[in-house]
């Protein structure tokens, strides 16, 4: 490339960092330039084992970070109730800014990210690598072909996985004070904007959570699952769960067509991913005995890439567009991330309600 | 067979009845008997259509049916409002009653077939074919199997086709003297019958309707959604609908395992059906890139009769363990009708209640 790569920092040391290291490794336009953790040790071990280069920084605090004039972008995979005050402390000093999902505890602190963001004229993207896999694209020309698919009537969502007792005791995800929206947060969050994509994010106007909430003894959600409603009378549930197993589920109906994917969050394999689709009308014949046409076709798409390096890749080109190029940040990324916040705290806001109808 | 075979008559021409003759036909304990229509003619024709014998007996009415002492057995698939009065005549007159489901409009006028069934000695059950399929043996193993299954936690059923105007104009199912329950009644009982059967017919303590039900302009249920929630905490969502595009799914998630259906109904082949079932804990490795083990374990299981032949066969062999051995009717069938219409009614309540939680 002509261009230099994109430099990326990234905040700790997290589990999900390792993947992304990876991802920015395998992405051309991007460079593994900064780890930072408050432990330098944890640090450079953490560059050591991830494959950094030697010329990489390594720092004892996150704002060394952020001081770093050669970092361009951040990647932000610290606990939820951390992100609100190194975003903005980020964007402040315009580096751009890869944020973890859940975004934000709630939209009033996403507001405040997004204001940072936009104020220094940073690129901000949510960290949900589903959405950019090229099965993605291939399913929203289906989703989209109003012959093959027709008008949305309804979505329902799964993602749930058995967490082992540690995770249940120990994890981030678990603890009121770092991760408080817990599985809705974690997992929740993929069935919400799968949902949204699937209704080319028009949000909806109500959302309401199912009974059977669990929450954990410090009051954290462990499982929980809700519906909505749109204007024009479509549907969606989702529940997500950390103590079933694992599920990773969109089924979308339409007028004329279904799609299923049972692996939408993170592909079973990373070269290859498929999708079930039934783009006619199946009946069954006058004496209600044979299929006509028997509804199942399985479109599979190879990809060379894993799609955490595809939206490595992406958010660096959207950076590159700005910085070499004086082009201005992609809003349809804080849109999408803004949108899935607001039904998120619908949901959360109709559990701590006892499961009253929530207005978006 | 030394046992002569159970003698059916059928009550009405109904679409549906044309699959059942077959099923009757290809059942070796039973026997095409007789056919009752208000007019006679087409009684005939509906005959020489579904290869009724030559001997067959054709009727103008369902009461002559009901009166040849010969019937041992009535098959009822008239629209549901006359459920109450024709099964309720037909177990007067002793006959064994196979009865199109939903089986009542709502538990009062099920429990008044049900208590003329018992008082008469004859056994009752519903039309409800899957039930009979070897493949559900099959995914009961799994589902029961504590180590590969575990402990239920979630279901999800969906059962939606896309009718045409014509349907949704003149059907049964769209008119509120015929089929009052619409929608839910005809595609919302198997979904609640898919999730009572995976909670091992353990009622839920509390039912909600989701909303954006759809109504006709005669106030019939043309789609809608419920949740379900179990004093242990598992939980249930199902889905159902006259005009959105084909599904016949189930999810069952437990601790340990998965199960997914997508043709639970009526299977897209006659001669086998396969369901997935993942009984391992799905992970991905420290890094969250590769997964082990990839969840996907495909079951196929082949029949040689169809699901409907099945039904009639398990039917006629309670009938004549009665009338030959002088066995007790089996009581299952009628409690599995009776649970599947508490739920359906819990649902019509919150319909009719404006989504108001509804205690089973």
């Amino acid at each position: 490339m002509a261009e230099a790569p994109i430099k990326f920092g990234i905040l700790g040391c997290a589990n999900i960092a390792r993947k992304l290291s990876r991802a920015i490794r395998l992405s051309p336009n991007s460079e593994l330039y900064a780890i930072g953790s408050r432990s330098v040790e944890r640090a450079a071990k953490f560059a050591k084992d991830n494959g950094f280069p030697d010329s990489a920084k390594v720092y004892g605090s996150y704002d060394a970070v952020l001081d770093d004039p050669e970092v361009d972008a951040v990647y932000m995979p610290l606990p939820t109730s951390l992100h609100v005050k190194w975003a903005v402390l980020a964007a402040g000093k315009k580096k751009h800014l890869l944020l973890e999902k859940p975004v934000a505890l709630n939209v009033a602190e996403l507001d405040l990210i997004l204001e940072a963001c936009e104020s220094a004229g940073v690129q901000i993207m949510d960290a949900t690598m589903w959405m950019h896999h090229p099965r993605t694209a291939k399913m929203e020309e289906f989703l989209f072909d109003s012959s093959r698919f027709g008008e949305l009537k309804f979505v329902h969502s799964s993602f749930s996985f058995a967490a082992d007792k540690n995770f249940l005791e120990n994890d981030i995800r678990v603890k009121p004070d770092l991760d408080a929206l817990g599985a809705l947060g974690d997992a929740g969050w993929y069935c919400i904007r799968a949902i949204l994509w699937a209704a080319d994010y028009r949000l909806p106007k109500s959302v309401v959570s199912l009974g059977g909430t669990v929450l954990n003894s410090a009051g954290v959600i462990i499982a929980c699952g809700a519906s909505m409603e749109w204007d024009d009378g479509k549907t969606a549930t989702f529940h997500c769960s950390f103590t079933a197993n694992m599920t990773m589920d969109a089924t979308v109906v339409g007028t004329n067509g279904v799609l299923r994917v049972n692996d939408f969050v993170i592909p079973y394999e990373e070269n290859r991913a498929s999708f079930l689709s039934a783009a006619e009308k199946p009946g069954i014949d006058e004496n209600l005995q044979e299929w006509e046409p028997v509804p199942a076709e399985e479109t599979v798409v190879a990809t060379e890439s894993p799609q955490e390096a595809l939206m490595v890749s992406e958010f660096s080109r959207l950076v590159g567009n700005i910085k070499f190029r004086g082009a201005s940040p992609e809003k349809r990324w804080p849109e999408l991330s803004r949108k899935t916040q607001v039904v998120l705290d619908a949901v959360k806001a109709s559990i701590d309600n006892s499961d009253q109808v929530i207005e978006c």
